[in-house]
Parts: structure tokens; C-alpha cells; sequence
């Protein structure tokens, strides 16, 4: 009994979820066992609802898969993607807690340089909940990991830092490449541990992954939304870009921060770069300008909530890369949906009891 | 004889001058023999003129010291700072390579997570030869490193990267913080090594170090200028945090790139923190407006060259930064006056054919 008061506690185990999209059984949730299982997952079935998907026991679950998601949202589930792991926004929205981490269901735990598991969500944990310095580049990176600091030249005003509302987490093995990338280098594995995090600067986009990814729902949730693709849609494998494009700029406008690094994962299985090719051939093309797009974006002074950022953001996107394809009229019309149904699932009221719950309120 | 000529030839050996600020025996340099001596150095000294300095035996290398700077620049021997290393951009100016590698003598060489000694300048050399990208984070960091590429949703119209002007390394064991800090952790070492070079992206400043640092001298030299420091002066220990500043607007504006990260060298001995306070304590107070400053400038488009941005700063640093101190003005002032110099000692024709002595013109 000694023995395990002495254990600590999991860090943030009552204020965070972890969300999985999927199409099959969990099984390497086996693996993640040591680090997961004190966590609540939601799990978002992708394709068939018939299909029973397998959790291994003793995993504390909810489960949604289309019918759900068409239950609950009733015609706002149009803004959520079907047969794409873009599906997994609907997790963020149902969650109600205030950290999430969402995982895909093909990576498994990597080995740090010393041969030790990494344990990914602890890393993710100490990025949220140490602030980010966007404002100016300190060359020993995160200066409040152990070890480090600010360096000489550093303005001491600017040393408290912001909130962090991002962790973007890395990739051993599989590197997350695009199709052309994957056809050209098939044997390309990630093999450099770069011990590092660093807050990506204000005013400089990044692909956000949705592999291996930690935010703030507080702070960040409502601009998560993972776009429309897969079936239906002339689009895949752009999801987290967008919500990375999106997130970012509303970020920068109201000083929170992001940060790209540790931890990694081991992604095990690269996917079949002809089938991707057909999936991000239009965003391959697209991303040119949407890109530009972002990198112009500003937003108004009054836009204060993550939710009026996002509505004018989608204001935009109709406004200006409707000209590029309707596809983006269309996305702005379900960018709009996701706020109005994100709004409906976590009404403030809700929100502040949820606060409660998960501890005191800001 | 086969096995010397098996020897890969020094990368270029021909086109890099070593610049070495110093007031003491150059003994360190017996470390740095292997990676050193097929160069050609440039000897600062600083202090005392009358001191002979000594150089390990094989060195080739040529030595200025105050009487030799005031001799060769006349009454704009005013620009170039006295008992501060910030006079080793004189270094700079009286070079006809084409690229600059500068070093302080209290750094050694370094061993990677290995065991292997760091060729800090061949790895200076990579970073220097290969593109930046400046213009979108790259989240494997540097893409033309072997092993890594751009990751999905990198924009393929931004792959070729533009032209890298300058390459910030690091420092393990004593780290360059500033003298508060040094202060509060006297005992602090710095042992993490991050295996990672990476583009400091457009629109961010940050605090660059001259004790480890290498550009190109024809893309970027003029705007090294280090400042006035030292002897006679209000402020110490700003030269290269200044020189960083400017240059970095000007790589903005200009469409260069900036790399920092690795090579590591290893910096031997912390400088006195009480002496280090008093260079320093103005600077403290004073970067709270500088970065401020540099954050806001604008460059006009007419200012194509590194001189023309260069004068359009000294004119706004005159006119904004003159405000906050009168040491600013004079700081202007120098700046023109090291402009000239740097022209009159880099005439255009001189600058032609060091170009064709050293290799084709681009």
C-alpha cells in the first residue's frame, strides 16, 4: 500500500480526453496501456456504424460512430467527415474536459535515444502547461524546460511568455510526408531525435499533423475543426492542415501560443501513396493559395472569442477562395455549422459546471 | 600518397576567413588544428597594441591591432570599438572572401552525443551551401538535411528555399546567458545537444551570438557591423545582439535566410557576472524599446542593397531610437561612417575580382 500512494498521480487525469478516430479494433492501445489507461478516451468509429470496433479491456470508453453522430448533431452533422479521420473533431466537441489528445490509431510508443519509452502524453502535458514565447526566437528554444533558460539579448518583458494552446507532437519512423514526397523517397524513415521544443514564432504558418497532437479545449477547442473530406468531398488528407492554418492565425491574433516538437510517436505503416495522391491532388494545387490566403488573413479588434475569429475567418474563406473552387464556399458554410453546433453542445452554462468540475475557473 | 590524396579537400578552403577578436595567446587554436589550419585566419586584437600575441606554429594568418585598424581606416577608425570584442567585425571588412566564419578564443571543440569531435566549421559550411526557408516552418526543421524533406501541406512553390546568408551555432557547458541570469544560476550547464538546424522564420528577431557564427560576406556583410562597444562607451556585451537585429530586417527584407542550431562548440569559462552587469545593465533596459524598434521597421522597396537598408536603419535608429538615449545618435552615426569604410575598403572593382580569384560571379 506503501508502494502505490507513492505513485504519482497522472497529470490532468480528470481534464483531459483522448480522442482516436478509427475503422478497427484498438488493439495498439495494448502498447499505450502504461500511459493511457488511467485516461478517458472517446472514440470516433469512422465508416460503418454496423461494425463492432474492439476496445482492449480495461480502458475507461465512449464510443460514437455516424449514427450517433447524426443523432446528436441532427442536420449540423453535415459539417463532420465521413470516411476521413477528419471525423475526429466531433470527439473535441462532444469532450468535456479541458485538455485533449488526439492519437491516430497507427502509431505506437517510440524509444527515446537512451532506449527508454517515451511517454508521449507526459511531454504533451508539460508543453500546455508551460507557457510559449511567440514574440521572439530564444536560441536555446523552450526556455522553460529543465536545463534551459532565456539567453542573452532576451527582453526580460517578454520572459512570462503567453498560453500555450497547441502542442504538435513528432514522428519517428514513418515521416508524414505528402504523396509526390512518399512516391519519390518510399524508404525514407525518420531516424533523428531532435530533443527539442519551440514555440513556432507569431505571424509563421506550419503543417499542423493531427497525429500526434495536444490543445487546450478552453482555449483553442472551437477552432479545431478538421474541414470536410473523404466521402463526398474532392478532398483528403488536408484536415489538420486546415484546422493548423486556421487555429494559428486565431492564435497569433489573440496572443496565444503553439509549440512543434517532442514528443515523438512511432508511426508504424505508411499509407499507399497512390491512393493519397488521388486524395491531396487538388490540395497540393489549392495550398498555393490558400497559403497566401492565411499568411493575409487579419482579423478586426473585436474579434475576442475563439468563435468570432472563426466566423470571420469563414467570412473570408467564402469571400476570397470561393473565387479558387465552390469547395470553399461550401467549407465556409460548414465552418459555420461547427461553431453553431459547438456553441449548442457547450452551452456556457454547461461550460462554467464543466469548469467547476474540472477545476476553479480562470 | 594515395591516402593523402584520398583526403577530401577542405570545403572552401579557397572562399572563408576565420575572424578571431582576442587580447591573449591564441593557444586554444591547437584544439581547432584539424578543422583550422587549411584556413586562413584574421586575428583581431584588441587592447594593448604594444602586447605581441601569440599564434601556434602553422597557423596562416594575418593580425590587426588598433594601430593597424587606425592606420588603414583613418579618422573612421571611430566606428570600429576598442577593449570589446565587438571589434572583430573590422574582421569582416578587411576580408576578400566570400564567406566568414568567427569564433571566440574561449570556445573548444565540442563532442556530439557520440563522442565524436564537432567540425563546427564544416557543419557551418552545410548550413551556409543550403537554402533557408524562411517563409513557412518546416516541422522536421531543416528539409535539406539527409534524412529529412518537407512534410505534408508544405507549399510546393516555396521548396527551392532562397539563398542562406548567415549560420547561427550554439554552445554547450556555459551557455550565453546575460549577467541576471548567470546570477541566479551560477551553476547552470548547458548539456542538452539538439540535433537540429532550422530557418529562423521571416518577421522574427532573435538574440544572435557572435561567439559561434558564420555568414555570407557578400550577401550579408555589411550589416555586421558590431556596434559601438567598450572603451569610452555607455553599454558592452550588445555588439552582436545589435549586429543580429539589423542584420535580420535586412535578410527580411531582402529575401535571405537565417539558420541557427547546429554546429555546438564548447564554451569553456563564464565571464564575471558583476562585470558582465555593468557592460550589460543599459542594454537591459534599453532592448525593451530597441526590439520594439527593429519589430516595427520597414525598409523601402528602392533599398536593394545591404548598404541602402543599412542607412535607411542608421537614418530611423537617428530618429527613433535617438529619443531613448543620446548614445543612439552617435550609434548612427557609426553606422554611416562604417559603411563608408566598409566601401571604400570593398570597392566594387576589387569586389569583382576577389569574385573571380575565389570563383565565378554569380
Amino acid at each position: 500500500m506503501a508502494e502505490s500512494s507513492a505513485k504519482p498521480v497522472p497529470l490532468l487525469k480528470d481534464e483531459l480526453d483522448i480522442v482516436i478516430p478509427t475503422i478497427r479494433n484498438l488493439d495498439f492501445l495494448e502498447m499505450w496501456r502504461p500511459f493511457f489507461q488511467p485516461y478517458h478516451l472517446i472514440i470516433v468509429q469512422d465508416g460503418d456504424p454496423s461494425k463492432v470496433i474492439k476496445v482492449p479491456e480495461g480502458f475507461d470508453y465512449e464510443l460514437y460512430n455516424r449514427n450517433d453522430i447524426n443523432r446528436i448533431l441532427g442536420p449540423k452533422a453535415s459539417c463532420i467527415s465521413f470516411k476521413d479521420s477528419a471525423c475526429r473533431c466531433f470527439g473535441y466537441m462532444v469532450s468535456k474536459k479541458k485538455y485533449i489528445y488526439t492519437i491516430d490509431d497507427d502509431c505506437f510508443v517510440a524509444k527515446d535515444p537512451s532506449g527508454k519509452d517515451i511517454n508521449a502524453l507526459e511531454q504533451h502535458i508539460k508543453n500546455i502547461l508551460s507557457p510559449s514565447t511567440p514574440f521572439f526566437f530564444n536560441t536555446l528554444y523552450d526556455p522553460y524546460r529543465e536545463g534551459a533558460d532565456f539567453v542573452r539579448g532576451y527582453p526580460f518583458s517578454l520572459r512570462e511568455g503567453v498560453p500555450t494552446a497547441v502542442s504538435h507532437g513528432l514522428w519517428l519512423n514513418i515521416p508524414d510526408y505528402d504523396a509526390p514526397t512518399q512516391l519519390v523517397k518510399p524508404r525514407e524513415r525518420n531516424t533523428r531525435y531532435v530533443d527539442t521544443v519551440l514555440t513556432i514564432p507569431k505571424g509563421t504558418l506550419f503543417p499542423m499533423c493531427g497525429m500526434n497532437l495536444a490543445f487546450n479545449r478552453e482555449l483553442i477547442g472551437p477552432a479545431m475543426y478538421f474541414g470536410l473530406m473523404g466521402d463526398g468531398q474532392p478532398i483528403g488528407r488536408y484536415d489538420d492542415m486546415w484546422a493548423g492554418w486556421c487555429m494559428k492565425v486565431i492564435c497569433d491574433h489573440l496572443g496565444l501560443g503553439v509549440k512543434t516538437g517532442l514528443p515523438y510517436i512511432w508511426h508504424s505503416k505508411a499509407s499507399n501513396p497512390f491512393v493519397n495522391l488521388k486524395k491531396e491532388y487538388k490540395g497540393i494545387y489549392w495550398q498555393e493559395e490558400i497559403i497566401p490566403f492565411f499568411q493575409a488573413v487579419t482579423l478586426p479588434k473585436e474579434c475576442s472569442s475563439v468563435q468570432e475569429c472563426y466566423i470571420e475567418i469563414s467570412k473570408q474563406v467564402k469571400e476570397k477562395l470561393g473565387k479558387v473552387d465552390d469547395y470553399f464556399v461550401k467549407l465556409a458554410d460548414a465552418m459555420v455549422t461547427w461553431i453553431e453546433a459547438w456553441d449548442e453542445l457547450n452551452a456556457p452554462s454547461e461550460a462554467n459546471s464543466s469548469k467547476q468540475a474540472n477545476g476553479p475557473a480562470k
